[in-house]
């Protein structure tokens, strides 16, 4: 596929693949796709070990970093010297006892990779860019930034290093703002995607951010996962996708075995945008979890944004595990996010299969639009 | 345009455009498309001078009615006897009152055009079939079912008439099931539609029907309101779309002036499902009638359909002229049904112009997605 953004960033197709796996980062990249590596997941260590992974499999191919920034978080998260784990109300603890306990979870607290404060801040402005500062030691080729406009003094170090940086929006006005804060690439994600969402549906969104930002390039997300949608997203303006559920279910993804069972069951009304596991609304699939959450009786409702994620992460560690084991409760209450493309996730494949599969019903798609318009 | 579809019904282009005026239907059908009329609207008497209306101008040329038969409703309903306005509860009756009050609606209830016990039974299996049996009396090439599945009575008059059935779904499971009851054509409709909607993005849900139901032609629903979003639509698989938030704001339509002017200035953001209007969830401008009923302190919620029809149309007949008035209150409160595309409906044209427009746009969306292809 020849467009503009393919030569400008050195790809064969405009398939961005957004991934907390190094090993679907790898094999979109060496399919001929963008692989984009969600940093959150690491501290500045772990990722430039991961990075350092990818960098002895592509060969070169490009690659990228997305980090998350929201424009609000709970103050606490901006006080250096304050444990964010003191700031959990009582009740929010309260709660989350009496869940794992009514849903059967025997499984204790498990040791965490990070301390809460190291990964509550990592979606500061500070903390993102401690992270991108790693990157940027790597020969990437894109910094992603979700929620908020990403802050000046990552976009800084990107121009520095000719790094073009993307952002994620769900409506024209973020467009707007992104773009005034100095993003390079805009990525309008529709409602039906996974994770942080806004409202508006990818076919709505698409075309009206396409018109705002002209001549920013935009890629679409929310509803992708096969070649008819890939057209579909271009056929309404954007030079490329931008897709993450349709991995979740590839062999190289480290999706835990429970949730990955309970996705390729999933039908697309499943899903849910809800508070309950960062703080701020995400699509996820629909569980006992989010239902406790959003409608139990008891929930004492999520927290802000850094906070709800340490009480989501916690709990959530212990729930997998649990779930692993076959404790029938935790299998009810785990859940991870994903968008309504996961009623089309029936099937484990490799992910360069995936890319393939997506750019050879890309084209069939295009070749029979091509022949009704004649 | 040659599509199998366009050859079947007789059509340039496989655009439907479903409105309740029928100078929309007619400009639609004239323009090369096809115009649906909302029978709902009607009285089976004014349903056939309508028709006749039509069938004036159209020479000839195909045009169809939709009807509105939900698979769920209050029981009142199916009772002959009954007096549907003796099932609306007094709490809701203090509430409207209560509503009109606070909103300073001074003016007086207004005489309507049908008894209430017509009006409400029109969504009923009988009803529709009554409004069926004049339109089938016209020479009519479509009659469409909103909500459940055709009732067998209505498939078997239309049947022996030579005239295709066409059923909106939201699922993929209602799309089986309207299969099953006889429909020859779906309309996949997304959560982004205006109307009556369920909770799937368009992105999704189409291609996931058009596999379902196969061989069967599906027309996709939600969020199309210009050519690129009818091409996409089109490379999901769908064989044409069915649009109508876009003749709102046309020069034939005959939406309120004052709701006219909200829909001008609305984004995508001012949308919400509510079951405000007609018990159902159906997607609509968010106003003070959908926020007091959604989520005012003293809402007694809505009631089943067609109850809370009812309540909302003597409520909203009263609104709509107070708002002509320039009540400043009226206009907080009017809203109508509406889909996301509302954001990109900023200036009044005619219906043809609207038709043409789109059959352009989507045509150089093909040109384009073709050049990336080779």
């Amino acid at each position: 596929m020849r467009t503009a953004l393919c030569e400008r960033l050195g790809v064969e197709f405009p398939l961005f693949a957004f991934s907390h796996c190094r090993d679907v980062v790898a094999a979109v990249t060496n399919a001929g796709g963008f692989g984009v590596l969600g940093a959150i997941a690491y501290t500045p260590e772990q990722l430039d070990t991961e990075l350092t992974w990818i960098d002895e499999r592509v060969n070169g191919r490009p690659y990228g970093v997305d980090v998350l920034v929201p424009g609000k978080l709970d103050a606490s998260a901006l006080d250096r010297d304050a444990h964010l784990t003191d700031f959990i109300p009582e009740r929010h603890r309260d709660f989350v006892t009496h869940l794992l306990s009514k849903y059967g979870v025997s499984t204790p607290p498990q040791p965490v990779a990070a301390s809460a404060d190291e990964f509550g801040r990592r979606v500061t402005a500070a903390g993102a860019t401690g992270l991108i500062d790693v990157a940027l030691k790597h020969p990437i080729g894109l910094i992603a930034s979700a929620l908020g406009p990403p802050p000046p003094e990552m976009v800084a170090a990107a121009r520095q290093a000719g790094i073009p940086v993307a952002a994620l929006v769900g409506t024209v006005e973020h467009a707007h703002r992104q773009v005034a804060a100095g993003a390079d690439l805009i990525v309008a994600q529709g409602t039906e995607a996974g994770g942080h969402t806004g409202e508006i549906a990818t076919m709505v969104l698409v075309p009206q951010v396409v018109d705002a930002v002209a001549p920013v390039p935009v890629l679409a997300a929310g509803g992708i996962a096969s070649g008819r949608q890939m057209a579909a997203a271009m056929a309404l303006g954007a030079e490329g996708v931008w897709c993450g559920s349709v991995w979740l279910t590839t062999e190289e993804a480290e999706t835990a075995p429970a949730v990955k069972r309970k996705l390729l069951a999933a039908s697309s009304l499943d899903t849910v945008r809800s508070r309950s596991r960062t703080g701020k609304p995400a699509r996820q699939l629909k569980s006992a979890w989010t239902e406790e959450w959003d409608s139990g009786q008891e929930s004492p409702g999520p927290l802000g944004m850094p906070l709800q994620m340490l009480v989501a992460e916690a709990a959530m560690a212990r729930v997998g595990l649990a779930a692993e084991r076959g404790e029938p409760g935790a299998v009810e209450l785990a859940n991870y996010f994903v968008g309504q493309v996961v009623g089309q996730l029936d099937q484990v494949k490799p992910a360069r299969e995936v890319v393939y599969e997506m750019v050879s019903e890309f084209a069939d798609a295009v070749e029979r639009l091509s022949s009704l318009s004649q």
